[in-house]
């Protein structure tokens, strides 16, 4: 039986769309468990099936404008710590959240722990490109002044959950930098390069973030501050062109009317675009898989988060990248 | 008279659209000398108009695929070089190039030479927004391993050119960061929010990259490194999009048609988002103003680079910045 703690408070339109997610993955899968964990006056009306879900009631919650450490300190009750001790003391085999992000890094560092060999967890979304096999990108904030070990360490974790949950075979590693060639880059990126030439994984070298989207690499490494930049931009970029694209559309009766044709590819286009297909984030380098899942996640989003969650299990993407990382460290001495 | 040295080799359709970009700007603009360094036989058969066009016949050129720093030292008669000692000489007043990046930046710094108390040039463009105003990013890429003090620098630099050459009164300048909060951000993000804040501009804080387009603020700094990631991710997320679209615009008939409808006021949203429209990319910290013109520049684009080229000199904004940064120093004492 797989057993996922899930945060209800957390993200826009929860507790409902967890509740709902949480049944929908529990009539597809039949070796699933869930945990609930919030406030059950709110779950209750939702919670139409029972079988496999259940419910640890609390008041307290972490807000997005709680200060995370802090939270995760002070509100010993909050339904994210709550589910994080589940999964510490093995009641859970992973958690997913949809709450503040900050607050679930702390809480998987502090209650959940790291990975023996891994100095810093990184969150690692899945990002669409363009033929709809998407990429992993890492780490895009959980660490915001990486070291380049921490980077070789990301290179290696993301090659095996993309092999081990993507079903990519000896998945295309590179470095988000500012020129393809070997020599370019920061101080950063410059050793980075050095260890991951050396590291037990397919490295292809340094890829642009003008290529991003193109899908080169199925797997993208860089430091938290330069991921988190690449992935905002790509989201900004995107929603400020599609608002753009819809003031184009309603500009007279010839844009309206075209509109109007072409209404339904352009739902198909935003929705190739749409990352909550592709799951949560991952929070790799922790003790057990602990997902983020997107602060709007609906329903769907959830189900994938949670479907996610329980690939990561069953292929032993935690205790794999804990004999790499073991194997990595022998070499060395 | 105001006279501007270009690189008549430099960029994808060099020379027609230097020539032609510089045939416009003297057409228009009755006070300017414009003075063009490359292969006479291949820039004669486009100078259609001769009055205040001169030419510097040279054979060397420096291509993209030359190591820049290299390149400027062994290539002493390469047009790029040459159109910098121009400058350096004080027979033109401001330069530019649509050539390679990182050797426009090291005749730069190495001919051309620093501003008094700016310790690194910062390539600073001009990104399309929303609202069709466009914003000025800097640094992106001309210093990969920036300091807090650099970006301090940034700041002035980008506040005092949005002022004077872009018309905008009392700039709003940010931090590119990864949160909007005081205390987010790595290590330099956080000096240089301290170091910005006591600085004589019109500081907003924080800017997160998901509202880059949307205009938050005037002026955008940060490191090299990240705002070289933030660009091109701007870029190939436009592209891929357009590339995207495109597609699902030729999917079927029905598609084929809403094409047709809407053609024309999707150029008008292409043209919007192209930024050769706002003209080049200023290296600023430089004696004096040099212009970095994208690599695909037509003639419209060398046009645009050489009209700012003249704002940028008529303005005086070099000395404006020697003496702001002066000011500065005696406060620090």
């Amino acid at each position: 039986m797989m057993r996922i703690a899930i945060d209800a408070m957390g993200g826009d339109r929860a507790p409902e769309s967890v509740v709902k997610g949480a049944i929908q993955a529990v009539q597809e899968m039949d070796n699933l468990e869930i945990t609930l964990i919030g406030d059950e006056k709110q779950i209750a009306p939702h919670l139409t099936h029972h079988e496999r879900i259940h419910i640890i009631h609390t008041d307290e919650v972490i807000t997005n404008e709680d200060e995370p450490v802090r939270a995760v300190r002070r509100k010993k009750n909050a339904s994210l710590v709550l589910m994080a001790q589940e999964v510490k003391e093995k009641r859970a085999d992973a958690c997913i959240s949809a709450g503040n992000t900050g607050a679930l890094m702390s809480a998987g560092l502090f209650i959940v722990g790291r990975i023996k060999g891994i100095d810093r967890p990184a969150l690692s979304p899945t990002i669409p490109t363009v033929d709809g096999k998407g990429f992993l990108l890492l780490d895009v904030g959980a660490n915001v002044d990486a070291k380049p070990q921490h980077l070789l360490q990301y290179g290696i974790m993301g090659s095996i959950y993309s092999e081990k949950v993507r079903g990519v075979t000896g998945p295309k590693v590179g470095l988000l930098n500012v020129g393809t060639e070997e020599k370019k880059g920061n101080e950063l990126s410059k050793k980075a390069f050095e260890l991951l030439q050396n590291a037990p994984i397919h490295f292809i070298g340094n890829v642009e973030a003008r290529d991003l989207l193109e899908g080169k690499a199925d797997v993208v490494i860089c430091d938290g501050f330069s991921g988190n930049i690449a992935l905002k931009t790509i989201e900004g970029t995107a929603l400020s062109m599609f608002s753009m694209l819809k003031d184009t559309f309603m500009k007279n009766w010839k844009t309206k009317l075209a509109a109007g044709l072409i209404k339904t590819d352009l739902k198909d286009l935003k929705k190739q675009l749409d990352y909550a297909e592709y799951g949560g984030a991952g929070l790799f380098g922790l003790a057990a898989p602990v997902i983020k899942a997107h602060g709007s996640s609906n329903d769907r989003a959830i189900f994938n988060a949670i479907q996610q969650a329980c690939r990561i299990v069953d292929q032993q993407v935690v205790s794999v990248i804990e004999e790499t990382v073991k194997t990595l460290q022998t070499e060395e001495e």
